[in-house]
């Protein structure tokens, strides 16, 4: 999904954002979005919005010092979710549907994303409470189970570092046997690496492998090359987040997508009110895309 | 009232809406936010945001080609509101408290702007169902009663088209022997200029002068000797729109500021709730201070 010119003046709030979240003076603050400004004017627009998200937060920690700003946020969330997860995994046991309670928290997880709220904006209790009823698309639930219990080598992009506490349940419901966890290779904005995922007891539980990227996403390109041989052997793939969703939503696999509908132009992109709990697989867009393009005909017989 | 930082994404956000609203294709869209970015980067920070406005208004008209790019939208709210003044006018003739009601619909009006809101978000049926009900600050009615009252000579600031039909109870109240309505002098946004208070019928009915300016807001610099003697002469001025108090609100003068609290940052400013109908006078704000700066000693006698 390429950037929509709704993202630029996106880009320059998030970088104010970013420098309230960080302390700066307005002094610095102002620099820092001069200079994000003048990058953003070198910057190709046709690029996924992670992909320009990227250098602008390389950018930010070259210009701060601190190669991983969100560090206490991180730490923050994941002890704040970490507090909720007896609570979160006995509701799901007890659940009527416990995969789609699994489901449902797993997608309350994504609102802790600093890419597209501030720290103040996030109530890991809201969110909690929010979650345990909140409307979901059966259908494709039901298509999410089918595929997890049919597939052999599940791969588990994970988003936030304190969303992947949310995200064990429906982990644990898949088992460790035939899914790997996904985190990225390096601190950006407030994704999850192997140190958020190991303060969330993922590591020692899961198979957890990095990405070896510093992408608020998923961008084949910037990956290593182990990642993307594990990525192509994936029989499935389930992606948290819309920075996942931007960049690989025009994947040829079999990808689901769980999110929460935060931003304007990806809700528009899939289809979804804002604020939605988003659950859309690629090969039924496709299939949906083909009957949009050739739409079936009601032949009389 | 000097530029916030969190100005500067709202005028990228601002081009882009403003593109939109000029059915600007998306390459010539991208151009223009080009060209506005980078303009924003050679300007002064510390100017009010009107005033940077003001560069980047004139930077779209230059690239449009269109020195009035919003007249569609201007005639099309001048109309509407005028289907509605006859019921307007009954409302705050039958009201309990006429002059309060014609306050409010005054402040109403305010909506009607397209430096805080785009088109879509902008109704003016809605507009004026919720006038007839909103909270004020009685007190500083009351105050502004009494100095309309008390003025001989009252200079009143019009912000936008269609808004300016809102605002004739007001200047019915007030009467047309003591005050002078003020347009802008060149068109800027949807700000009235003379010929939108003319199709407003203000022009029959009062003296209306031009400020001389482009500016979305009252910046004395920028305006026309004439009009500057006029503001001197004034012994009250009443001024409508967050862009008047944006470039008047440290005035040294017998002011008060009447608008809807559209904007975060000038929300802050004026210490109230966003959406909130404001009046707010310069007089109490200095003694406010004043007392804030010296407070009151309580000496026991």
């Amino acid at each position: 999904m390429k950037t929509n010119l709704d993202c630029i003046p996106c880009f320059t709030r998030h970088t104010l954002e970013a420098a309230r979240t960080l302390n700066l003076n307005d002094a610095d603050a102002a620099q820092l979005m001069i200079d994000v400004i003048k990058l953003i004017l070198r910057l190709d627009w046709q690029q996924p919005p992670p992909v320009m998200a990227r250098d602008i937060h390389r950018l930010i920690k070259t210009q701060t010092g601190n190669s991983d700003p969100y560090a206490p946020h991180k730490q923050h969330t994941t002890q704040t979710a970490l507090k909720l997860l007896p609570d979160i995994q006995r509701i799901v046991r007890e659940a009527k549907q416990p995969f789609k309670m699994a489901v449902r928290f797993a997608i309350a997880g994504n609102a802790i994303d600093l890419g597209a709220k501030t720290m103040n904006q996030i109530d890991i209790s809201a969110i909690f409470k929010s979650a345990q009823h909140a409307p979901l698309d059966d259908t494709a639930v039901n298509r999410l189970e089918a595929q997890i219990n049919a597939a052999r080598n599940i791969l588990f992009l994970a988003d936030n570092a304190g969303e992947v506490v949310f995200d064990l349940p429906l982990l644990e419901w898949i088992g460790p046997q035939k899914v790997t966890v996904v985190v990225r290779g390096e601190p950006v904005i407030n994704d999850a690496v192997m140190e958020d995922a190991r303060r969330a007891g993922i590591c020692e539980r899961f198979k957890v492998i990095s990405n070896g990227a510093d992408t608020p996403g998923t961008w084949l390109a910037d990956c290593s090359p182990e990642f993307v041989r594990a990525f192509s052997a994936a029989d499935l793939v389930i992606a948290k987040g819309q920075g996942n969703y931007e960049t690989l939503n025009d994947a040829a696999h079999n990808l689901f997508f769980l999110f929460m509908a935060k931003c304007p132009v990806i809700a528009e992109d899939a289809g979804v009110p804002l604020q939605s709990y988003v659950v859309i697989d690629t090969l039924s867009r496709q299939n949906q895309k083909m009957n949009e393009t050739y739409p079936r005909q009601n032949v009389s017989r």
